[in-house]
């Protein structure tokens, strides 16, 4: 696998950046995670008066041999129907970042389907879906390694397009059940606890999935490692979002993270390069099981709980006017000289 | 006072509404929170396909006769401080506003200061402060009409500017103390769990002002209905909100409620109107203490949770962009039939 160079954000300016964010005129601490956030923002930047840029979010798109046991509420077509409905501004993240701004990037990591050439679809094909993993590995080690630098290219080319804050996303029916795999795996909390809905299991569905897991991780011999992990559940989108977000953290970029699937792509990610963490900001806490606990297991503290649980980039689009607010106050609130206001702090 | 004519919005409409949105192309329910606010928003409006024009945050400003007890962090003199630094756009709420493409409108309702004639600042003088609520009653029966009148003719002027969303805000030092005593007497709550910091106050300082308003209540021999605690606690610029407030409902309009003290507003609001409440949309849960609570207690689910306690209509201007991708899911989302996806739900 590629290396990355990725280094916490430096220290030395939080001081002063948390003496700007003090002597905003307005009572001690009154705008809450706004100010958490500016502090977060500056630290990633290294500067005062950050500035957000061209924001931009990432769907990576692939299959997942698993969906072929039943794992979830919608057949595997979805996934390229999804797509389509992507390209045609009709689907749930299209409205979102219309509004907030965004432009969307649409990546074909492993389909399993033959589009045709489509000028707003970057195809990076992978291979056509995983394995299924109940069965044998659904990653190659070459498989994995072509997926990280697909994933963290596209990032690449973000930064260089003058993007400073990226929101990753993720099409691909079957990838709560992946996301469970990586989460149990990764933090030992019992599968159990990881397993949920996804879009829309009934009680004998999550019974059902949870059985497949369950069986999948029995048959799991491998030696448990993250990159192990990683390769043996898949899915190509979920590395190919590690990559992406090793990349941003690399490039020093603001991390959007979007729910329960690409939080577990951070929990991989920061299992692989701790330094990457400081970089995220959790936009959404959802209602799939398990949500909340890989949250707390990470130490994420989400700005938005609006019971979302559609992916695709949805949450972390959702919450990006939340931290440009944070930007907007460091940049715009007059300080209590300024405004003249009797500092009672 | 003057009556209000306010009709719960016609559930007619309903059945076609939650269709319209069963329709989108996203699994059942996994937009949450953005589904219920386009149902509610829909029902206000009457239509399958709502629209938010003109929004708008009036923010009424007075001083309370309470102050002098010091029950607050801040001194007095801050009110018409931070009166200037809204009109300078400097204040917290003013980034949020041109974030969101509000327009402010300032009411001067009652600070206790001679402000020269200010283009911007809108002079609705009922009296210069309030009384002092722990002697005598903070208001007369004409005062608070009067306040009740200036605060629903500002409504009213919105209203004919096109705008169809308001957000209310206030500034007055003293108005947590004030919001307190207007809950205790109307939730039964008992009076130590209304309380809180407000602006900053330490452990010491909340004791001080719990124990100012419990010798407040003890003093107090009215009759307990609500219009007697909105006359004798005040303060004039929640009642103007209160009159708004009624305003906004009898004009149909989504009204967008801020922090600890417009919920309490809101409370005495649908004390006098019970049906006024389906038309609030609660934007913020912050940390004051109690301001859960009274949330509870109107079964009210604040959109956003950010540990804000600045007022001035910051959480409410703050969450309007989740209200505005409610609008814009209703209305952009392609159907499963438009779409071509498989109706999987």
């Amino acid at each position: 696998m590629i290396t990355f160079k990725i280094k916490e954000p430096d220290k030395g300016i939080e001081q002063a950046l948390c003496d700007k964010i003090e002597n905003l005129a307005k009572p001690k601490g009154s705008l809450g995670r706004l100010e958490s956030l500016a502090l977060q923002i500056g630290l990633i930047q290294q500067t005062l008066n950050p500035v957000l840029s061209h924001p931009i979010n990432v769907i990576y798109a692939a299959d997942h041999g698993i969906a072929d046991e039943g794992v979830s509420k919608s057949p595997k077509e979805v996934t390229r129907q999804v797509i389509y409905n992507f390209l045609n501004g009709g689907s749930g993240v299209c409205f979102l970042a219309r509004q907030h701004g965004f432009e969307i990037k649409i990546v074909d990591g492993g389909v399993d389907y033959d589009f045709p050439e489509i000028p707003r679809l970057i195809s990076r094909k992978v291979r056509k879906g995983t394995r299924n993993y109940l069965h044998e590995a659904a990653m190659t080690t070459e498989e994995v390694d072509l997926a990280i630098c697909y994933g963290a290219d596209i990032v690449t080319d973000c930064y260089n397009e003058g993007c400073n804050v990226i929101s990753f996303g993720e099409m691909g029916i079957g990838n709560t059940a992946t996301s469970s795999m990586w989460m149990t795996c990764l933090t030992g909390i019992p599968l159990e606890r990881c397993v949920g809905a996804g879009s829309g299991l009934d009680a004998a569905g999550v019974r059902h999935k949870y059985e497949v897991l369950k069986a999948a991780l029995d048959n799991y011999s491998g030696d448990g490692s993250a990159l192990d992990v990683l390769r043996y559940f898949g899915g190509i989108e979920m590395v190919m979002a590690v990559g992406g977000m090793l990349r941003a953290a690399e490039l020093g970029m603001v991390i959007l993270v979007d729910g329960f699937i690409m939080t577990n792509c951070v929990l991989m990610a920061s299992r692989l390069y701790p330094a990457m963490l400081p970089y995220c900001v959790f936009g959404h806490c959802g209602d799939e099981s398990g949500h909340k606990l890989v949250l707390d297991y990470l130490g994420a503290e989400p700005l938005l709980h609006l019971g979302l649980r559609l992916g695709e980039g949805s949450g972390s689009v959702c919450a990006y006017p939340i931290v440009d607010s944070a930007v907007r106050m460091i940049n715009e609130m007059h300080t209590f000289a300024q405004a003249a206001v009797t500092k009672y702090i």
